[in-house]
């Protein structure tokens, strides 16, 4: 079984990682490194000298030999690359998001779909131990009924030039609600504020709506004087916090919830109609193994199987379409945008 | 200089700490306590043998030597209880929130200007050692202009039977707010969910729209797995951390911000426009002094002196115009609530 | 079945809290409260009107009537106290330390033998939800052999007048040690130093020395500018990390340890022998009543059914035993005193 | 001016540190890669392809060119190498600790001298941002007196097959205090328990005793569930808090204390005769910059001007005499080991 050949495009901040990540997996073949500039380009051809590279994406696409591709270059810039990409037949792994407007996102799915290719997003917490913990805990039913879904990104800093703190920050927290709720919202409603830059916000506060009860919101934030990432989802028997920053307990299950039970007597005012219950608090033990390795056989082991990768592009798409809307809602000043009205 | 006779109405979860404030204070001299639970009513009784006890409020308000009523009943029954207090020339200290409607509010605030007498809200957090220790900061101006103001006041339970979460807890942080900042929002915007009692919500968001880039953000919550109250206070210099689950250093003062600083060069997409700053934090002491000792010395002194209490009646009609319009914008699915039309 | 009654000699910081349990509990008949602090006492006696109130013990003593006696006195003063009232044929729940020397307790215990009279000391940690349920997870088993017991309790102030860091703290953490292993060292070695007051340790370390690897360690520090009661029981298969501090999770048990694994390849030195083993980490929920609620039941029960108390004298004289050897080593600059030699 | 020539002997766990640091730095020159291990010696040249590898570190001591040489091999061999490399007219930085026994290090030191060469030794945390800036605040004397020093560094694994947990772990927390204390104990006690592997300690207890009340203890354990790393400095006027864990604010400045009055009236048994002090606390500003770049400055300043290196082979001496008697007071159970007696 001969290994996947892999070109990647753009070196900037994240690209390195998956660099490392394909160049360490016997699977792959490390066979382009392309991006525009010239310095950073030579530095990760010496790391990685078995590797051809360039300037020019065109040549990626052009070489018969090359299977797959990476894209990891500033979003606006995804949609064109990918297109070509696709019609030139190649596998794509796309760093999130997958694209800058839904209908872009759409339109890739599309190709992928009739040339048979793999389209897959970098949706990287996804991957994480603590995230794949969470649903199988979810998924094994045992929270009850999911009732909410509440995140908070915040810290002091990396503001980006092109895109807003949303862009930024909100595909990590939607991609992992995506993955964990598995439903979709009626509509969203979104507000952010520009402190720094004006047209970039820096904060944003996104509220989704679902048809029934349950309820997600989301703080995203980059001027905040403390780093939080923390992320509750409640249901009706336990509760999970999931807290990114604690360096190993990052998942704790609450088995604590309410019981409603009705009182009737004189000092009905002052009394409680539902009860507390509290129980253990369990911390399990989290595969500590980088995100993204997991990122890398996803992808290799799907194009090989040829099946639909746990990311792919229909769940980059919904997470693009929530950005999109979530957007428009704030340029609305928070007005509510219907998903019915969106699609 | 006699000191002020005062009477309690409402002997419940909160009553029984303003009768031990109001019994320790030398200027103070409690006369009435007022319960309809009789066996309630009873033990205070014997806790201050020298009050007399009745389980009808009509008898403090015909006391002709009753100067002033503390009223620590549920919010339904606040309007109709102050209203006659005030026509019987008592001086009155309402607990929090000052009444369900805003249209109360406002005729006990014109009720109280016309007859001279004080009106006051039981508006506790204001008289913290922390919050009166941001106040300063703040007023020092060394924040710098404020950009934000974010509130999560979350734990798991005490379900009221009468009100909701918003009604519940909105009134500790939205008077924080109100004290610190002093600014009005044009609008508001909310969403609620009810997981627990059909039509009381134990979940809220707020959302206060300001004529600038300031933006206020809240989160309430009964059904949360671990308790937080935390606040940030941002600005343009400095930034407050206020988390009031701590022990000790409950505020926290960071000396961090951004400065802007554009970058031209041929790296620009990688580069940052925006650089951090990060500098000391400081933990200023705090008075510990039980927040309820200077509520009933504020009330005293105010009636002394014949002058605005700090938290009077327009403080406690500002915090039920935010909770009134929060609740219809909860009941409008978020639809923001602008103040020009609601007033 | 008639209640047992009782009388409580010494009102300080402690005393109220044993009479409002004593009060509590229809197992028991406040029948007198004595202390030589006649303001105090008054304050006391109009609390629980139904006791009868003296500066004199002897008449505690005298009153056929009167079953049960708690010594709540200082600790010099405890053997004085405590001897007349076995000789008078009360039963006795004493303050902890049991007493001032090991010789005294041993007097006391022996009195109490002879006359059939329950003598039972305040431990009072022992009766914590959090130490009963480490005790049930040590008595399990799961724990693997018990390798070491390390307590840290430290913070600013209490500085008493009349003990030092060592009597007043100590007690704590050698009867929960005392309790949950169920073993007695063969020596023990202890450091302090005197910082604030000439004489009295404010600083104090003790570590036991057992038959065998097992080893224990103890920080008391009333000079401290955090406050941390923290203790670590490791076991070769899991171990225990109780923080007193903590609101809620008092208790974790982690499933960690180590499993030897010898090496040989060319590379050892630089392998590890031992390889980690992490798993779940598992925060039970505790009984959250009033450790002393527990103490005053155990009293009573003790007495009904004629049976040891769980914290019997001879409990109390084992940590006496211990503290006064610490104290020998401290005067001796740390040199270990062994407990063949004192005995 | 001419870089130094740099060797660097053992690319094990902390040596490839080592070689980036003095790569990076461009007043060296990275001359010689040396390691028994041929296949960590040919990554480390493909790593740095400019730099000579060798298996035989004779080779270096022979090359005439080469100024200075780093020595980061297993403790038992420092001596051996060092000697020669001295004798051979090299500039030394070694790893910590500086040798295996006091008199070896003595040894350097003369021949250092002797020789006039830099004889440094790699006490790291001196360098960081944290240990600097305490150093500042203790020199500034804001502290007051010094009181005590109690550092605990404890967590799971690490186990070495080599040395134990006090020539493995102390070296850090010696060589903080004796930078920031700059004092010198009478004697030392310590116990220590083998529970993993025997004659190898994974839990160990020091006492330093100083010729006034000043006392200093250390908590190292390869076997605790969590990982603590923290240190207390107190002093009569402030103290500190380094917390090596905490992400941001590592140190903090609490000005508390005590102060004494002596009470005289008649509830002298339950008044304090000390009262607190508490006021803010003070987190300041961390330098950031990885500590292992300024040794490496520090260790090329001090040849390139001839001058003692702030922590040279007296440092390096100081440290190893303390583990040498802390060692020796292990194996005689505890029993202090006082230095005139030593040396």
């Amino acid at each position: 079984m001969s290994a996947i050949s892999i070109g990647i495009i753009g070196c900037g901040y994240w690209g390195p990682n998956l660099l490392r990540n394909f160049a360490e997996n016997e699977a792959a073949e490390l066979r382009w490194i392309c991006d525009t500039d010239e310095v950073r380009l030579a530095a990760m051809g010496r790391r990685y000298p078995a590797a051809q590279t360039t300037t020019d994406y065109q040549r990626l696409l052009a070489d018969p030999k090359l299977d797959a591709i990476a894209i990891v270059t500033p979003v606006a810039t995804h949609f064109a690359i990918a297109r070509q990409a696709l019609l030139a037949g190649k596998h794509l792994l796309v760093e999130k998001p997958l694209t800058a407007t839904a209908r872009e996102a759409e339109e890739l799915n599309r190709l992928a779909e009739h040339n048979q290719r793999t389209l897959m997003v970098d949706h990287t917490f996804v991957y994480t131990g603590a995230v794949r913990k969470i649903k199988e805990i979810v998924r094994s039913g045992e929270l009850g009924q999911l009732l909410y879904f509440d995140s908070v990104r915040i810290n002091l800093g990396l503001f980006q030039p092109d895109i807003n703190v949303l862009w930024d920050l909100a595909p990590h927290d939607l991609s992992i609600m995506d993955y964990l709720i598995e439903r979709q919202p009626d509509a969203i409603s979104a507000i952010g504020s520009c402190h720094i830059e004006p047209g970039i916000e820096n904060i944003a506060y996104l509220i989704l709506h679902f048809a029934d009860d349950f309820i997600a919101h989301f703080h995203f934030n980059w001027l905040a004087p403390v780093k939080i990432r923390r992320t509750l989802i409640a249901g009706s028997s336990k509760m999970i916090l999931y807290d990114d920053i604690e360096p190993t307990e990052k998942v704790r299950v609450y088995d604590k919830g309410v019981t409603t039970n009705r009182v009737g007597d004189r000092e009905a005012d002052y009394q409680r109609l539902v009860s507390y219950r509290t129980g253990d608090v369990w911390a399990p033990q989290l595969d500590s193994t980088e995100a993204l390795r997991h990122v890398v056989v996803e992808f290799l082991e799907s194009i090989r199987a040829a099946r639909r990768p746990l990311t792919d592009g229909e769940a980059g798409l919904r997470v693009v379409r929530l950005l999109e809307a979530a957007q428009q809602s704030i340029k609305r000043g928070g007005q509510a945008i219907h998903f019915a009205s969106v699609t």
